[in-house]
């Protein structure tokens, strides 16, 4: 953590607000600027014990118990534009950390938030943003305790990068993971798909879908933590971001070296989603989602789980789309020489089609 | 993290080195660019037991000890240009957060490397720039163990940001802290100061300087472990990162309203970075180091905790630079109404000067 204040104690002073209010190199320069506008625009945001220490770190007991294991992640958001219908870039820092977290069968320790500023952002920009930061830690129950702020030239578009970090304490005897999947098993989707991606796209190219389409950010590690409780032999979760529902299939098929069948007719998808995406040209199972886990839970557990998921209100929507097929299924496909795990489609007119992840260049700076 | 791949046991596959072996928008798009673009170039370079594990995040048992607190902190770079004499973008970026950790008292376990790659970027320089983290890592002994890559818009020159989260365990007693320094305590410089923000501003302008300036980022893990046994009363540390020792000894004088006192004679600075500071018009107390700390130590224990330093080749150009004045001498500054406390220099002429801290506005994007 750089830019600390010089003294714990003083209240805070007054932004200079000249210069348009809008940031400047200066901000970044480590020095009386940087820190007034910390003290000015993030720190009583963001304001908490740990944090407000202002040390070099911050520093807490854990309280491990035995068995227990730490979880720690990083992920890094360019999102433009900066807000959009659903979100903005703090909340989407703060959830998609969270939920990397949450994935992992971890609850949220501490996050912390690095911002890279583009000199002319302005001021009222960053206030929301780091507003917008602050209540979704809140919303997951989780405290932004370091951070680091840094200033960029101006790219003409007065932006602001983000990154999260954070550390999750997974309880003794939980462990989710690739290697446990079986055939037999189902995938459970947590949520409608492809609202994040699909809002990002609308709100960049100022597209005026008619209907609700908004980002589905939010912080999901409540939902895991009732969905584990109920369904404690859960193979596997991870959240669909980047890549899509595609990416997350693929990496089972491909890891597990089991085939993977979704059924097109299972996927939830809300109508306003799915009209603008036939105008994008895009497949909603590649677009990015915020706020939707993939589950991997044993077969005989799929409508229980699905009952526990739908009893939250993050899980309403979930559906059984798809399962995890046993060896005999490989044969399907071998005539592609395809010898390991491969996902497929079964598609609403009886067709199928192979599922592959996409190459990443339709959708880009998406989170 | 995300851009994990697919598949735990598949080996490297080449990257597709098309587009003139520079990274495009693709690769941060989180789909089959952005996995190739990792496994090729990253993943190799960064291997280890829970990186390579390529989960949503990386997990362990930390087993700590009764008494053991975490330290967390997180540091962003932006410095320009990407490579300079004594370092790059890669060794900044896990030095500054290593130390960070080291200077909160704590043993460095785990670091995470975020990068933001502009379009354009030559992978060479990609290369270059994650050898350089990893060697760095592994002089402070550390692990880089989870990870996020995205990609934004060429800027024009092709650059790279990287953010860097630590995690540490702080031993049972160890207690750093400013509220534990007093009148009387000496204030120790662990090297000579200046050299990295000197070797930036010369490898930014082309300015040839004769001599040889270069950054002096490094990981000080090592040295404060072996000075904090040494010298277990130590107040407090803080690296002299971006505001300079400027920076540090205000925030000191600010936060425990004791004058502090610095001697110009004193100051560890080599000749061919004086010289270049006079050239440039900058105060070396004002440039940024990545490889200097300053110690605050019981006056009584000033000259042993200097030869202590002095025997780590980290800490050969160590020197006592100042000290923190009793509460008689606030009254040498009361006529400017400074009624709390003020850092101060001996001039080597014999005069004394105010020390505020820079603005920030003359050193952009120094680290």
């Amino acid at each position: 953590m750089n830019g600390r204040i010089l003294d714990l104690k003083r209240p805070a002073r007054p932004l200079t607000e000249g210069f348009d209010g809008r940031v400047l190199r200066a901000h970044g320069g480590g020095g009386s600027a940087t820190r007034d506008l910390l003290e000015a625009i993030v720190f009583p945001r963001l304001s908490n014990l740990r944090l407000d220490e202002r040390g070099d770190s911050a520093v807490w007991s854990p309280e491990l118990k035995p068995g227990e294991r730490l979880a720690f992640t990083t992920d890094a958001f360019v999102v433009t534009p900066l807000e959009f219908p659903g979100g903005d870039l703090g909340r989407l820092a703060v959830c998609g950390t969270v939920n990397d977290l949450a994935v992992s069968g971890a609850r949220p320790q501490a996050i912390s938030l690095a911002l890279i500023l583009e000199e002319g952002l302005p001021f009222d920009t960053l206030r929301r943003l780091v507003d917008s930061a602050r209540s979704a830690a809140e919303e997951a129950g989780v405290e932004i305790v370091t951070g680091d702020t840094k200033v960029i030239e101006s790219r003409g578009d007065a932006g602001c990068f983000a990154v999260t970090s954070g550390i999750g304490v997974i309880p003794s005897g939980r462990n989710l993971s690739l290697r446990k999947i079986r055939p037999g098993d189902a995938i459970i989707v947590t949520a409608s798909i492809a609202n994040h991606g699909t809002a990002i796209m609308a709100a960049r190219d100022g597209i005026g879908f008619s209907g609700d389409i908004s980002s589905d950010a939010m912080p999901l590690n409540g939902l895991v933590e009732g969905f584990l409780r109920a369904v404690p032999d859960t193979r596997f979760l991870r959240d669909a971001t980047r890549g899509g529902v595609s990416g997350v299939v693929c990496e089972v098929a491909e890891s597990t070296e089991h085939n993977v069948r979704l059924r097109e007719s299972a996927l939830p998808i809300r109508p306003g989603t799915r009209a603008a995406l036939e105008l994008l040209w895009l497949d909603p199972l590649d677009v990015a989602n915020e706020g939707v886990l993939i589950a991997i839970v044993p077969g005989t557990a799929a409508n229980f789980a699905l009952e526990a998921l739908r009893s939250d209100p993050a899980g309403r929507e979930a559906a059984i789309i798809g399962s995890i097929l046993d060896g005999s299924n490989h044969g399907d496909l071998s005539r592609n020489d395809m010898s390991r795990g491969h996902a497929e489609l079964e598609t609403s007119t009886g067709g199928r089609r192979i599922l592959v992840p996409p190459y990443g260049d339709k959708l880009p700076r998406i989170c």
